[in-house]
């Protein structure tokens, strides 16, 4: 039988405060989110729909964060290589449809590493950058 | 054990009347339609396909009603930001399938709240709009 | 153009608190859960994973909670119908992999209707069952 | 360029008038249900939740009749055969999560021959096929 725990990457501490973060900024700038936390491995780990954000986001906000893990990067690096005419344009057709190719996802780093990421939705993209920064900084 | 029923938010009488003025516009117009009513969770509560319409608007048409409350607006409103050089292309790859990103699909509003949506598909845009802003007059 | 947002059954708020008060729950019976609360359309309001929780019980938690919406109670009352020889056994295999059919999912109910819902998992059926009316306990 | 329409089935008419009459049934004996009528090639031609209908039978509903096209019989007549015991134990997962295996889905035939077919799901499997049958007769 196995013995041990899943290596968690981040806590369930961490991700509130990220989330919170996110949301304050969001309530300050007058813009509900959907904003979600995932670890290392992609997998979720919070999320939060604030009263009017999108339904539609909440798939956008998790698959956002989960693309930030999947590929290293923000999600708005992969925006200008994925258009119609980029080196990877097809990109977000080839997985299953969790991909995001536009801002709002980020990766949480600690010490060189990728630790989980947050991806924010509803608003215009500037704004979902925003607001997944607020919860960056709180990491 | 549980007691109580979930919320309904557009009733089957609603429902009926939407769909029915909207096969009426259709049939006005000459072109068969698949139209689609959900509620304000975006769950279907009536659909029809006319004889004539196309059998893959079933989903069409279903998902845009799905659209119109998953981002709180018209689908037709989704179109220019999601275009190859938009700030959103993508969007409806990321999504699993699910989101329209032209117009045909419609928010149902009462006293301000998005209470349910409809959604047309099988004729052109220009057509599907209309036959869907007939459902909604008749809300 | 749309005016309006969808109508909200759960806000933020309320699903904080039941999350929250679920968690206290886990956490003095000393297993760490997947919480997940759903609005009255059986979509997602808020999540948290607590450290050591499943990854598995991500989607389990979440489905958990979609399905004391879809069928209007809890799930565990969908258990000895469903078994291999009951009279709707198959029900779990009808619906594209989201019913759960076993304990942890609770209807949120205000004045006779259901506005949401919450599903955990991770431990036994007998503490997600008792996590989960805690979490009820609080909205 | 394609000329012609593909081959209705069952009409519109037809469809609303089976519909129709499995409603008035339902509201008889006091059951709100998920109604939905396919075509001859299992494609929805129209679909109804009544108010109080459970969310989760909407595609139990739909694919209860897509059942009775696809396996050309009563879907009740498939319970027996696919539990744990039966012969073809293990059909309902062979197929995408699209199969019901318990009353509720009638065809609709005429000369002989399945044209389309009725679903019904909320109430006991007694319920639905009692009000599928009234569907039926009304075709």
């Amino acid at each position: 039988m196995a013995t041990g725990k899943v290596l968690e990457t981040v806590s369930a501490d961490e991700a509130r405060r990220v989330l919170d973060a996110a949301a304050a900024k969001a309530a300050e700038i007058g813009q509900p989110m959907d904003i979600a936390v995932v670890d290392a491995g992609g997998n979720l780990k919070a999320h939060l729909r604030m009263d009017g954000a999108n339904i539609g986001s909440i798939p956008i906000s998790i698959n956002k964060a989960y693309t930030a893990i999947a590929f290293q990067c923000e999600t708005g690096e992969l925006q200008e290589n994925t258009r119609p005419d980029g080196p990877i344009y097809g990109l977000n057709d080839a997985h299953g449809g969790r991909l995001v190719v536009f801002p709002g996802g980020i990766p949480l780093v600690r010490d060189g590493k990728i630790m989980g990421a947050v991806g924010v939705s509803t608003g215009t993209i500037e704004q979902d950058q925003e607001v997944a920064e607020a919860g960056v900084a709180a990491y």
